[in-house]
């Protein structure tokens, strides 16, 4: 009987992962688009990466009511209700990543077809390369129960960091450079910190599945900084 | 029997609110610090601003670990269990509200003592008013169960939204001006971004606390927009 409640449980928690899946593949999509959209200046591509932004929110509220049903049917214990109060946070982080590649789409419109040097270009491609891998790589070791790739996965972010910072002082040289460059690069600057953004949501992915896995807490948590933070000058 | 189960909860529930409300008053003193900091340059009180954020931290995992022990002994049915759950959301905004301030605090010292004018000074001081305030009667409407209340706050919102459309403009205009204020202005623009950021997670506040006292989702959903998103040229 307890095996068989055991069973189950693990079952509908593996219809969550598929859930959890299913939204990270849909947030890599809304990642690649909305940035496609922007360094192609293509509005039309921008409109459907905001109009996917309503399924990633209709995907959480469907985990989230499965969820609820799943703790009000089996009543899970402490360790187990950590697990599944961890898809509940998981899921949220996916959301928020749907909003931050939505959010990088709206601005296609106000960027234009600036002339943003290639070199520009081809860094934020990369950041944006950088930051789906990351994500999919994180999902991926989640649900194939891999806890140290999880744990090894947080240095990815490390990169993803230095890649943002780069970009930062680029754009300020730009700015300065050329004042009408301004209005276009003060958007480019907040697209490339959504991207930096995607980025510690996916460590926070790592970090939450890696406890909801061993029910420890990932030693040493890595603090999220943004070096830009204290950049004087560029 | 199961009146007394309903009240052991409500009480406990009691609890959490008075955890919600204390980290609610540690965002607030975070938030009014960080922006003093910022518009004296005080590179101390910025320091004791990111200290805090240890506390939020801190805070959140208890209650959060406060909830999981409130559902594992109560085993509460769907309705109750929604209402828990949103306890845990309203701790994760909270949360992210004290790490926006202390991205604020972080920006002290890139800031430096650029001559920012006194007008741009005054709109930022303003906005950090309004969000504070916002986000102590959204705690109190919560915290007082009073619904309609949560549903009018809304609307406190689209003015913070205003302010940060105003205040980006003029940061834009200073930074054309000269292009020696581009650093500073560009720090300045991610503080402003997040005091509209905390704007925001105050209104899900109100939509989660709305929907933990009746159970229903506010109708219309306001969508939180960012409308400078679209603002070519300034």
């Amino acid at each position: 009987m307890g095996e068989h409640i055991v069973t189950s449980f693990d079952q509908e928690l593996g219809e969550i992962d598929r859930l959890i899946r299913r939204m990270s593949e849909l947030a890599g999509q809304m990642i690649s688009a909305a940035t496609a959209a922007l360094l192609g200046s293509d509005m039309a591509a921008a409109q459907r990466v905001i109009s996917d932004d309503t399924l990633m929110d209709a995907s959480q509220r469907d985990l989230d009511e499965r969820v609820i049903t799943l703790i009000a049917k089996r009543q899970p214990m402490a360790q187990d209700l950590r697990t599944v109060v961890g898809a509940l946070r998981m899921a949220a982080d996916l959301e928020r990543i749907g909003d931050l590649a939505k959010n990088v789409a709206k601005r296609v419109g106000a960027v234009g077809e600036a002339a943003s040097p290639r070199t520009l270009s081809h860094s934020i491609e990369t950041m944006a390369q950088m930051v789906m891998e990351q994500l999919d790589e994180t999902i991926e070791a989640y649900v194939g129960r891999r806890p140290d790739d999880l744990a090894a996965l947080r240095a990815g972010d490390e990169k993803i960091d230095v890649k943002y910072t780069a970009i930062f002082r680029e754009l300020l040289t730009y700015m300065m450079e050329d004042p009408r460059n301004i209005t276009a690069c003060t958007h480019l600057l907040f697209c490339a910190k959504n991207l930096e953004r995607i980025g510690d949501h996916a460590t926070n992915i790592a970090e939450n599945g890696y406890f909801m896995i061993t029910g420890q807490q990932l030693p040493l948590q890595r603090p999220k900084t943004d070096e830009t933070v204290a950049l004087r000058g560029a």
